[in-house]
């Protein structure tokens, strides 16, 4: 989330986000402010959780104008409690009045995320285990979850299908055999990426580890299977278990000895952290 | 949802996502899958809900590929049971495997929404509140969105700060007072639109009534005032609720008598409807 | 227009229009002027009129350069008398050379609106009627021509077709009856939206009326019936004329105590105000 | 306009215009018309004139469904009398309905120009002098203008700034004289180009002349001046006249003998050519 | 280069690159080839080499007409004997002229890679080393380029900087040692990608062992160090070798026993492979 | 390449090479470097050459961070001598390590270029021809390459196929004589072109000249034709000379009287010129 990124990956869904929301002005605030007030205003926190996305909040508004002025007493990462004040924004109250809802809307949505995520993460202190999302992420908003996520403590796994080798029933099928599927894979892919195969039972676990895959990924087996998996694989390589993931489950799953458990839920179905921007006043 | 506002409106944001998940190429499938194979695929219901946006899941493939065949069993609206086939997607199995993703992310997050509206409405029912959507939408996924609250039984609120007027306090604040604010707004947009005024007090719904609003949003009163503002109001101009409703409070609230009932919940908070595609098979 | 909408709206159109007149560079400027040359014009007043568009004028210099200085004796809405001085533009003469044209186009194009508006408008003062505009604007050109009506002293209609609701005698016809159709527009359409209905004899006028249509709009009556349509109506509701106006018809059609009175020619047929860039001179 | 230009360079621009008409959708058809019904319309002449942009009428339709149907009577350039049907669309109402103001808004304007161009034109039939147009055209309309001008009879001067050389006052008095400037152009611009030199007085015109211009423009001359000009100049190059170019005195300028003239106003300042789409019916 | 890629990360560029050359029009055909004549060509190979690009060459027509012919003799990766006859294309005389250059441009250049890239390519026939190419392409063809690679028998390394970890020297003096960046890189990035670092002495190479690095590249380093290197590394790690590669010394380096050796020249030095487009003939 | 130039035709081609190579964000960088660490790194030529693109290096870097400096000791056009230090970057370290390949494939490739094109053209000193490009560019780098082949000493030919015309043999045999053809283009297209005509044979040059073409281009013509061409055509129109230039025979070709020699190779095979980023230092 640095300048680059912002410059390259970010202004550009920002900005069609803004023009979702003004797609000829604020009639409102236009009828009204007819020209530039100064003004402030507070960002505080409904309730608690972890703040993730307060660049992002502010980079809304500079689209709209490279003259507002933000102080913020929090960091991405940083908890919040009720109340609290994350910070303040200074400028043309035009600008605040228009650019809120949109820079509330990425800020509550990746700190739901941020927040849901870091729940998760601690469920899981302790152990060996890493949470990691997926790629069932909301389109057009991965750049913003998958940051989220890291920000809650978990990790990232592949970003994308041009990024990763995930080889999936349907592709074994095709090819034959893991071991097939593999050497096709290691045949074509850039040699700077591993290989992981998603396997559903035993039989497919040996095939994998002799087809020399780099990551297994344990697909809904029960906990019994997967014990007996992880014993097999003995550490030769990472595994990752998937599949239906929650709050209850996460650190059973943990014990059986996965090295990653990744979540869909983290991304596709947190809920917003409540955080309003308030208190405005003319200067 | 015609042909129009997917030229014009969606297929820019649906490339945008498909390309966020594949910037260059999806690189396991095209490891094996090196010729076109052609492969079908059936659509699956995995919890109980409301299907919305099975033309954006269609439109997903076809942006990729014009050939893609779908049969479906169910249209959006349609009740949903667990295990139920939803439908049915033949074509080349290259396409279906790289699009999944993608395709599934849009239906599971709109049927997530329509279904948590239908609850909603569920509860308002025989009553004569209806209920209607906010500006707290996902970025760049408020045209899916917003038709899915729609498909679930709700009603739109304006569609963003171009389309209706909303006169909050910090207008009113600038104008002097309600009187002037809507007077400045009479004055400024196009006739066609109405004019709405957020109070918080009974004073203000008194000067609202005067300054001639057309719409009077109460805004985080409590039920007493709430009663006693629509009383005041007696049907003279539509009434708006809004503020923290829940799936427990929203009856009591509709009992107060007022017309809209606008939930950020729906849209920004609503978990996804789980639903896959499964049981592929080479023709 | 303010920094909001330029920076959202109107930036895009206004390169795409530099593009359109230097689609790689602009030759000349370039043979000749090798380096920054420090120079300064004046902007002149060809022909009385109105000021629109000032602000556009010098955008479209910042676009290419953001160190042009400007100093403006006029501001958008002034009248122009033939021979003054507008203001001055000041920086490197190639940005000045090259940029030149497109921002007169803009500027020109926008006062002449403005212009020929006013002229209307002066000619509806003294009654109640109000001049507003039509979807009949040159493609690409709309923001800048709305809001060129309102310089004049017009006012806008919907800005388009996802603005408002006009319900022309097809949506009646495929309805069934102007109550049908209204009652479906009122279903689908958000509540913070009036409803239009375009009326071509006085029986259509009473079913709008019992419709509960917001606006009517009586589409090339001629006056006798214009005039006992608005006696119909009789303040109910909004009435708005459309259909062939000129400044010969225009008064007699206010007389007959129409609220408003839409023109398409002010948008689509105005001359445009001779204003040019002169007296350049190197600093 | 063949289908290449559509393609790279059209389509782009009608997409843009019909987003500024539909940002989300045509609620008023959309309320209203649930599903495809089959319909037809006329498209009518309500004045004589001379048709351009019947295809670009087309192509806006076709850009919203490619299954419209259109029977044509009439291609550009040919005359139109009031009241005749220009041809017949057919297809799905709600797509009639939502693009029919964009795509009228296009061929209006353009029929408008090639009407005027025409009048122009026709003042120097039985003369040596062809009529040019100009870079003072409607921004993002200049392909749909300088188009229209060559369907009235008139004929296109460069495209824009990358396309040929103007030298003007600014450009001689920075190089230091037109033979300097002439050399610069001479070795900076590709030699598939003229240069063109703009003059004021007879002196410049001999510099011209000297320095080996390709196409002299005499600039606001009066009459005699002009005729003297041309008469040094004698055939060896090309002569442009320019400035304040009316019907009322585009013939006594032709008759000094000029090979050019060029006027604005046909692309900046023509009225529309009225054109209506009626008679709808469904099928 | 499935359709998929086509459609989502192809054509942008294609149609980029045929505005690059057709900004408003092909004024040459469309002066003289009024409207469609039927016609066909052959594309021939002017010199020996490698086909790469032919799909690519076909797109080019397609985005400018759908109903363009082909048919193709060779496919890529087929050798080309100066001569043959590569394939016939048919349709519209107007397409075939106005796209034949952009169309040609891919061809040649993607073809050209191909076969530099096979010359390499075979003289590492008979070891274990295989080329692969870097981020060292040209600008906007990196697409292109990585598959024109592949073609030839090279192999891709990392795709960009967001697709595979490659810690430098840079890196390794800002995180203090290689221990401390690969630890940092393995923190950050996900875990389905490998880290690898670059050394210039035996020093580092022991360290990058101990610190777990996936893939070692050894850069710059002469001969006996090379085989040093890879001794010490005994094939617990990928190797790489980088710099300066020619096809004079690439064979003695591969006998240090290096997994893979990069090229940057076979993307950005490559001479193109000449094919024509002859032997236009009307049907 | 002044500012306009960059601001509207050369941004957008930078941005996307950027993307390409950093599709989300620069992980390996981004893993180490947290924060903004202030560092200086030095532009060397690694052979000798002619330097080209040293405003487009900056360019890249500067569209990633404003706040970069740049101190450069030599400037486009200047001949460097390996081991020259070209210049200094300094500012964020992360900005100057992601942006560097990027910033020196487009240096390296316009260096290449202009290197290549000068010693070409140091072959016709003394001579009377001038060395021309052609439209054989490399995708999306048209702009790059005809400025660098201008740096190099060489002249460019048409831009595009809207900017020229040339008529080649398909052109004629539609038309049916050069004459018809050069009439055609007469006819349509701006007065502000010439019309080049492509010959092949003696007969041809002969027809072109009583047509009046404006510039004659002998196409693959031995010596001794292309001779007694030029004696034809003596001196009345410019003359081009076509096909398969070499170093080797391009004075040879040029004694024949040729005003220009177009060469494809200068723009599509020269290899770039080396040039590396090096000496990295933390401040």
């Amino acid at each position: 989330m640095n300048i680059i990124t912002e410059n390259l990956n970010i202004d550009n869904l920002i900005l069609l986000a803004l023009k979702e929301d003004i797609s000829s002005e604020d009639i409102t605030t236009n009828s009204i402010l007819k020209e530039n007030i100064l003004g402030k205003g507070s960002l505080i926190a409904k309730e608690d959780g972890i703040l993730a996305g307060i660049k992002i909040f502010q980079r809304v508004f500079q689209l709209l104008d490279k003259n507002l002025e933000f102080k913020m007493n929090f960091k991405d990462g940083d908890k919040l409690k009720k109340g609290q004040i994350i910070g303040e924004i200074k400028g043309d109250l035009r600008i605040i009045l228009s650019g809120e809802r949109v820079a509330l809307n990425y800020l509550q949505h990746m700190s739901g995320i941020a927040t849901y995520t870091n729940d998760m993460v601690k469920l899981l202190e302790g152990t060996n285990t890493k949470l990691v999302d997926t790629r069932k992420t909301t389109p057009n908003m991965r750049i913003f979850e998958k940051y989220a996520v890291r920000i809650g403590g978990g990790y990232n796994h592949r970003y994308n299908l041009s990024d990763g080798v995930l080889i999936k029933d349907n592709h074994i099928a095709v090819a034959g055999s893991i071991k097939k599927a593999v050497e096709m894979a290691r045949e074509y892919v850039s040699f700077v990426k591993k290989i992981e195969v998603e396997v559903e039972n035993l039989k497919m676990v040996e095939e994998a580890i002799e087809a020399k895959a780099d990551i297994i990924m344990l697909d809904n087996m029960d906990e019994l299977t997967m014990k007996k998996a992880i014993k097999i694989i003995d550490g030769r390589v990472k595994t990752e278990c998937s599949g239906n993931i929650t709050k209850t489950n996460i650190l059973k799953i943990s014990k059986c000895g996965v090295d990653f458990i990744s979540s869909g839920v983290i991304t596709h179905s947190a809920s917003i952290l409540d955080i309003s921007l308030k208190n405005f006043q003319r200067l």
